[in-house]
């Protein structure tokens, strides 16, 4: 049976490109959908990179300007994999061209771009969608079909961290390429909007919106060389962020994300207790989920370290055989997997623009907090 | 060659009066002191339990009335392992009589009593110290050598955890016999005296002083029945705590402690990130630690799970050979031990009652913060 | 710059014929090589099911017939995924017409078989190579590296198993469909072909030749029905194998395999010991390699849990950043980019269908000495 | 109430001295039983190490020559802790005396010994008991547990290993005070005895007889400095000792000790596979037991990692609170707590001599396939 084709135009070339790519080259090999996404146009402004990106990934086309993209017949769905002060703009448009939209995130630099953003594809009627895509981990879903089916009881602590090191050293410069998540003119934030965000999304999702937080950030390195202009300029990022919250079911967050946990690449993890139950994870082992049950009998209680790899795990009959591992990349086949069954069957699977907005009322409260040493009410809460 | 005669008084008889006779008992089978601790008198109001622990464990005789035990002459120590609110008093009326003085954590029910306390034994010029056993844990120590040794370089975080989860449910009472940790009227404080101690302890010892600090506490459940009075009660003691925390030297930390998390039992967890290394550590593998070195050659790079049992580790090479692990108990044996020593060389070891208040000064500072909801700048920093 | 086309032609749509049409599929996206595997033809002997395998995985052309597949003059390479007793025919019939010849493993059903392939292959001078895939797992190779860099010294022990439990239940039946690794006459052997051959291979790439062993195999339940006659049978596999081994450089081995082990999906691990470090590594987390170097500082000596993803760690600078983990999958794309690396080097990377036939001649001798109970000199050892 | 004593002759005052004078000296703090054990008499050749032991420990007396430590009136119990070779004659001496004798594992040099001492300590009539410590590790214990209520259903799979690497060396000398464990006139073999005996004794204690084994053993240095004579003499032990089996109830044993596995210190680690259940335990985590369920609902199945802390788990009611670990030196104490209970229950507790001596007929018949290279019965299999 032949699918309908779904022709993509992406925006950005980099680290997210390619998960992106990936995503759509894989989605078709492995689940089962009417849609196949074609990888149409790839657009980047250096015409060389976006040539050469085109090749590697079998785009069929080139593009160097975002607005000409958008205005092509041929695309259905734009994908915007650029940095973050581009978000709005490019969506913006291409939800006024009646495009579907799908963002990286965070959605935007902040909240009121955000809003508009909402605003566009909720008025355009667009299929949209942000690449939270650690809720696509069949460990991470596992948990959620877990807390979902009540075996947590009432919940009483949510705990999550991001930790990486790899802007430890004052060498190294901010902005241009590679680097601009630690320029805030194009980051909009610094780890509260890159790492600490994914952790809000997905507390979000597991255990309900939050109330109120406390937070404090620093910046450890205070002036850094930017590569774009050769000198040495403030840093504006926040490089440490900590929070407190209180969730609205009466439950305790706390949130921590860093660049500076010497030894921890990308450690994001999360834990939830309950009444009857506790669930942990962590992205550096991600395939596995960890469990205690307090209704198993009391001799044998334990954390049970479950290896998220059989066929009556979340997506898992899709892949392998069990005891076989995936990885981090698939978190974005399973959710390009999900959007395309949501078009089928006419609904945009979370989350949405939307729901991403939800996650920057929570991280704009944090900076604000961090600003005035307060606790401060999250917007819509 | 003889040793020294110390007879110790022992006021408690509970859990914490066993590690401490346990201690007692030990130490001079595995350290070489000067001083042998001699079990003379343990005190407890109920006479016949009294004398079933003194058999048990040794103690030559028994008394009701603790103000007895401090006037005996064949006293020399005064050992306090009774509820929090019996702390001070005790500890006031031994240093007047010239005693020496060890007392379990926290000193005392709150600031003022506490600063009462230090300046009573400090007037009376009598070795004082309180039992903050975790550090003496080998690989706690361990820690402490490596940053004295400067290799985790400029510090960015201190993190710890005290997670337990007895409390859970509301068919516990608050109150009486070995309840007395949930009666505030006992205790002074739940979680944040109790346990959230240890890790602020810990924490000043290896990282330095806490300037400022911001927290919640939360009481889940509201009213438990009060064995002493048998009716149900307002529950006064904080159920759980959550802090952000700003250190002397810039590095931010964040605590933790509560007894809802379900699956953990004394869950103790303690990290460190330096610019160059970091380290973590937790209770229930209490003879591990883990530390990763950045100037490890980077393909090899990884944490390092260091069993702490070899002779060249602290305190190691009086127990028993590579690969055999010690456990809970000894950590107040070895507390013991430097304190014996200390007695040989005319100096008490820390933490001396002044080093607990310090820890004291930030715990209010804590439940300060809770109701609040403000920073606030701890006492003394 | 445009690649060089690589027609493909697999036999065999299961669970291999799977994993390799996705490294074909995914090779040039993370890997810059000269060529580009073309999903040219599948073979399979029923219609309906090799189209369906086209359609999903982008074959041009569908097969029954894989006399017909190789006589085609628009295929360069025969692809062999197909039950064990398949193989042997079709790689001499590949060999003879000249085409290059890549074969899952084990190589054959026996010695005799395997080395008639070999000598096909090198007769006829083409490109071939056996999907002993872990061979490529970034930790392995790295476990490699070290071992070659002499990191280890002399070395004293390797111990490897390979543990299942797909197979306890006794009302599984045996042979047809995915079932036929239990069907003696088309696997040839049962855990020590399918399991034990992995470990065989990887122990003789790391720590060379297999000098002499003793086995013994057992097969638990005894009869089962068989899916093709409907009849209960005899099981004339081996459930489970273990052996005793004598390395050529002096050191001893130990060799389990089972699917017999509850509680194991697919744990294969390895443990070298040399005098100055030892390496672990599992496939249940496989990303990691345990490793330990005698010459750290004694205090801070541990086993370090390496996380394999860094940029310096082998094939990793092609995927993600560090911390992202690959999984299983992944090992067959590095195995086709070192076999297209090697077309345009013009030598066939290891391990070729010779480098498996002495994995073979192991088996071979292990499966001889379970019968006789006797020490086995290894064939051409 | 008022204890019966039990009046305590040692014999031997090293590593294993202190370990059986620890438990004597504990076991009345945390075990309600009827008998005190009083530490009579140490006996050692060197008169001053054996006063300055007694000291340290609390013996009363200190005796040179065992005859007549066996001869005293006052003494109810040998205990033998020198090494391998005194253990028979002092044993025989022992039970003619009409003293109760425990002793050090192995029992003898080899079973023509044992078998005599087992006939002496029957035909007088004696308690006695082999300190194979880990039977009464808390997780251990619960394994037994489990096995005995039937949870793992037919067993198919028993593998245990004991590493160290404390002789790689080539400059440590043999024989002579500690080192006695690598003479072998002294210890009668070198890991078979020392520490493969420990593997199965658990082994048949946990899963019944072991029927046949093949084995090969290795000793990797081959000449040694001996202490006693200052010669470099050929080394006699069996430095490593691996070993298939197969057990009585039909499943499959492997077994392996060494020295030279760089890294370990002392991890003895087991596991058994039934139908239904696993359960993994290992001695550098003694106070965790790993345990698969496969009944458990298959989404949340997994290892479950058991902290055996707890009070319903054996014998920790005796000890701290929940969470709260215990170490290596607790498995005397509650041997010592289970001798003393079975004194008053009239039984001796295994495992007894005669239990002891199996073990020996399972070593001696490794020991003699290590050296044939054939399959051995085991005696009395």
């Amino acid at each position: 049976m032949s699918k309908k084709k779904l022709n993509v135009g992406l925006v950005g070339y980099g680290f997210m490109g390619r998960t992106h790519s990936n995503a759509f080259a894989q989605v078709n090999h492995f689940f089962d959908v009417d849609y196949e996404p074609v990888r149409k146009a790839i657009c980047a402004r250096d015409a060389a990179k976006a040539k050469a990106f085109a090749d590697q990934w079998g785009y069929e086309s080139a593009e160097t300007d975002w607005r000409k993209l958008i205005e092509r017949k041929d695309i259905d769905l734009i994908d915007i994999a650029s940095p973050n002060n581009t978000h709005a703009e490019i969506a913006l448009a291409a939800a006024h061209a009646g495009k579907m939209v799908l963002c990286e995130k965070p959605l935007a630099l902040n909240r009121k771009e955000a809003e508009k953003m909402v605003e566009a594809v909720e008025k355009a009627g667009v299929p949209n969608m942000v690449w939270y895509n650690y809720r696509r981990v069949p460990a991470v879903v596992l948990a959620k079909q877990l807390i979902d089916d009540g075996k947590l009881g009432r919940i009483f602590h949510y705990r999550a961290k991001f930790l990486q090191d790899w802007t430890i050293s004052a060498d190294l410069p901010q902005g241009g390429a590679a680097l601009w998540r630690l320029d805030v003119n194009v980051a909009g934030s610094g780890v509260t909007g890159d790492l600490l965000a994914h952790c809000i999304d997905t507390a979000m999702w597991l255990n309900g919106g939050i109330d109120q937080v406390t937070a404090m950030t620093e910046t450890f390195i205070k002036e850094r060389k930017h590569n774009l202009t050769g000198k040495v300029e403030k840093v504006g990022i926040d490089d440490a962020s900590a929070v407190l919250a209180r969730f609205e079911n009466g439950s305790l967050g706390t949130f921590e994300a860093t660049r500076y946990a010497r030894g921890h690449k990308a450690l994001y993890t999360l834990e939830i207790n309950g009444e009857n139950a506790s669930i942990a994870w962590d992205l550096h082992d991600l395939h596995r989920l960890q469990y205690f049950d307090n209704h198993d009998e009391g001799r044998v209680r334990g954390w049970r370290s479950i290896h998220v790899t059989d066929s009556d795990h979340p997506y898992m009959k899709n892949w392998w055989v069990p005891g076989l591992q995936i990885g981090y990349e698939h978190t974005f086949i399973h959710q390009a997997a999900d959007f395309l069954k949501g078009l089928s069957e006419g609904k945009t699977p979370a989350p949405t623009f939307r729901d991403a907005l939800a996650t920057d009322y929570v991280t704009d409260a944090i900076l604000d907090s961090a600003q005035s040493g307060t606790w401060k009410q999250v917007h819509g809460a």
